[in-house]
């Protein structure tokens, strides 16, 4: 059973990511809330505070962390930012989640890995967020099944709009592939022994002097190849694919469907079993939009009138059925409380 | 601005669509809680109330809606039992979500309307969920920008897996085509003025003496189709689709797909623009699970020696870009905290 | 074993139809070859008939299908000289191909039917060239085997992108649905006992006064139902789907994909089992491709310097797997020739 | 306007695929015969060439290309005897089509080329296929329009059920990725300046010592890469595809679908514009099934029965459309003759 009381979160860091994460925790996430947010920039601390009932605005992530209403940390500060808050969180021994990346070098991250091993206990989630998307899990829980085999190659595309201006060639490896690599170690269960990187002549879309696209190959302790097309200015979107090629079968997600597999002479996807599954976001929405408007004092959505037209036209189909052919409705007239 | 406090909420009904409901305002919704569960089973009130926090069990809807902790009402008690729970929360003058039906019939949907008129102002939503699901919502959106010119044609197809053991032939209108007749309504903007039910032969794997499948057209006031294929003992899944045909071009979903247009010469879908639109469900499942997990006193997810070995490989990454060529990936030994 | 001659063919009417049939006669098809063309307009028949080699042009049928040269009749005029030519062709008992529709009605088409059958034996295939259609085909053969059970709808879809100008609203049934009837009846195996024409309000993309779409139900004689939205002025594109729902599952064709099944759980299609299934067509117009150019007296196509160009990159492929890595391919300069 | 007589072809080797290609130039091919066959087997060449009128047999493909009626040669014999072969057609100056590979290494290839140096003009197009297969020619159409851009990269997948017993980890290369190298070579326009060779762990479905899968990457002169993933063992079905990536865009072949595209933020294809282009396939096997059936002295497919039915349908199908509603179908009684 969880505590009945939600959970204080300190938001360290609201740029976009942390301002996103502060709406996320306020508006959808059950069970938290945020108690303290921090950022260097005091003015858009208490401007993204101000919103929220209860919640304090910091210029110092231990002051934020010092609160006795905050029981758990986000990290969405700049990366060098992390290591900093990371160790200020193990010091008052507070869980954690942190934004890709750990840290941004090795060096910092086994630094930050001693200091957890100090305390005894693992007290760090990092966002590699692809971990909990729908049509990756669906993809790990299939490779898990083993109908598949062992899998020998995963293929990547990653592709976005347009680089922001400050974007490095060698960010295209250390920001963007940084999620194949963890996708490539999560999804095989292997650790990455060698990368190669090769580098076509880059796109007249790129800005001049950005090696985009570039193809990354990552090799693994299993024996396994991960090949990652990393290419992100390619104008018509953001698109993140994966493939699994393995001894008996491929498996394909991004692709503007669900799930798609190739096995046993046969391409396609599995169907929902029943409505449950089906609608599933459909009911949590329509509640939340149902708490939402609650809470502001308003009525949206279908109401009794659309509940009554159904209920009419439902009874002259029953009529249709039993009598054969064609039924006219009888509708009473819309009272103007349900214009 | 939300109100600081959760809304408490009094669930009518712990059947499987109550108790599911209860489920998803205690682990799922942003803002609420149940307060209180009703169900003339007094034994199984007890059980579902048993797991939240705060939460009483009554056999009285009424009694449970005169707490001082229920704020609203969410009725997922049977049809039947709709009109009494409505008049009831009307009495209090509370907000209510109530399950489909309405009620089981025009006439007492007629007295549930008048005596909301009486209270002068809406308090129900009903719940036709199909409005908040992400693929309707889009086709919705679609048909609202004009871009396919006037819908003149709905194409629906309703499939179950297998039809309940009480199932009958008026059912397939009253409790599933329902679904479609509201689907009509909203997506249209107009009211259903005739409907005509043909019967093919049955499957032969529907129960004996079910009208299985049947194939019903509804006529509208703006002089659209809209057919409906319902077919409650398919056998292979559970499958909702509908499709628009407009005068420039139709739009389908429920397919495997996303939404799915044909236009200008062109079959095909939209690609997300940028990561909040692509990864938004992950994000949220992200920091949900991070919540949970914390509040069980667990950690779980990707972890520090994730972060590390994705440091590590990018750091490789970089040299293999700039010098051209493969370049082995160094890392650490695995410490036993992250075995 | 084929007769070694090509079968001499005379071809009534040459309009857009009959000249098409012309141009694939004399190119495509073999063991057969046009022998003689007719058109009630001379310039246009000479015309036709000029380009072909020992092909004779007619204002009158009878004299062409008295020609010796002629050993079988196609007939692609206007629907309303189909009887006589019909009658024509059976009084010299040559085998015939009639364009859809047989004759403008069902009394006429009775009175060709009699005529037949005095003749004893059949004569007559007509041209309702879906059931030769590829998809149309596999749709026909799943149906076969048994696999979905029993059929028990099939949905219809049949678009234009406009409509000429002749068009008139019982030509949506007659020119159009014909072709779903006659599908309907074949993928079914059944006879159409009863039809009902429904009619949305017209596009206002259709020319005024025409009822455009129309929806359509046909009854059949096994118990069957088989709608068809009828809609020849959509704009988009040329669009012919059908969908059939039998008691395990469903098969859809014409939607960008090969034929789609829905059933035991998942949705999908065949994958090919080798390379004569994936490449018959690529076989077929590389070998036609190239007798077309050798006649011409030209050489096209990939040529000898293709084939050095992917022996040498195989040698260098083949030290790669060898060696591992990369190696650089060593390649001749390009002669002159193979500029 | 081609010559009347057919093209007299000598078939080389009749073998698997040349016993293909005799079976469809007989059978397929408009304007060509098989004049002469060619095996060192000679039972094999005498049961070819028995199946069609005025085809010889003969072990000695110089004495075959020396009859009068052969006026073209196609070789499909092993790669081995393939340089043999193609200097005897030269000697006699006779136009070649060659199956692939065009010899089997770069030395013998030079040598023939230099031969038909020697000849002064091109005899000679290799079999390369699938710059005749329907998805490679839309992927080169769309890729000559421009509207992508450049290509920066080709991704290759080549999947087998499974390899036949002689095959050898360096064949993937030489006989398998061969087909990928003339693919990128051509869609490009580049010629490929070196290989990459990656070999994962093979899988446990290849045979014992088989580097199956492989991975190889192509570099080419334009700088573009082209990578493949070859797997010969794959087990579920024979699959080719190929996403070209480019400036502005990807398109993508051999997926269960058309050609697909990414541009513009949508993915999708395109629609047919009318009959001619949906229907070819159909309208081309429609005629080639009559006149097949014709000189067998058959009649097969839809006949005046089905003619008739239609007329009755469509006449019955007016009447409800002018009157609305529902009419039924007299159908007269189904003489014997079209039982």
């Amino acid at each position: 059973m969880n505590r009945r009381e939600p959970l204080g979160i300190a938001v360290i860091g609201t740029g976009r990511m942390g301002a996103d994460h502060v709406r996320r925790i306020d508006r959808v996430i059950s069970g938290a809330r945020v108690a303290a947010v921090v950022d260097v920039d005091e003015e858009r601390a208490k401007t993204v505070a101000a919103g929220i009932d209860g919640c304090t605005a910091h210029t110092d992530a231990d002051e934020a962390m010092a609160s006795p209403d905050v029981d758990a940390v986000l990290i969405a500060s700049s990366g060098p930012a992390h290591e900093a808050a990371l160790l200020g969180a193990f010091a008052r021994d507070l869980p954690v989640l942190c934004e890709k990346p750990l840290t941004p070098d090795a060096a910092s991250a086994l630094r930050v890995m001693e200091a957890e091993q100090a305390l005894g206990h693992r007290r760090v989630q990092v966002g590699f967020m692809r971990r909990y998307d729908t049509e990756y899990v669906r993809l790990k829980a299939l490779l898990g099944t083993g109908q598949l085999g062992r899998p020998l190659m995963l293929h990547n595309r990653h592709r976005n709009v347009a680089s922001p201006s400050f974007f490095t060639s060698s960010m295209l490896i250390s920001d963007s592939v940084a999620h194949e690599v963890d996708v490539t170690r999560w999804l095989l269960g292997h650790e990455i022994t060698a990368v190669t990187v090769l580098r076509p002549t880059p796109s007249s879309g790129a800005p001049e002097g950005l090696r985009d696209p570039q193809f990354v190959v990552l090799e693994t302790d299993g024996g396994a190849l991960s090949d990652v097309e990393i290419f992100v200015n390619c104008g018509f979107g953001y698109q993140v694919q994966a493939e699994a090629v393995c001894e008996r079968g491929t498996a394909r997600i991004g692709d503007g469907h669900q799930l798609v597999t190739n096995m046993a002479g046969r391409w396609g996807g599995t169907i929902a079993q029943d409505w449950t599954e089906r609608f599933a976001q459909a009911y949590d929405d329509e509640v939340q939009a149902w708490v939402d408007a609650t809470r502001r004092g308003e009525v949206t959505g279908p109401g009794t009138w659309d509940g009554y037209a159904a209920a009419a036209v439902c009874e002259a189909g029953v009529r249709a059925l039993e009598q054969g052919g064609r039924v006219e409705v009888e509708l009473a007239d819309r009272p103007p409380l349900y214009a």
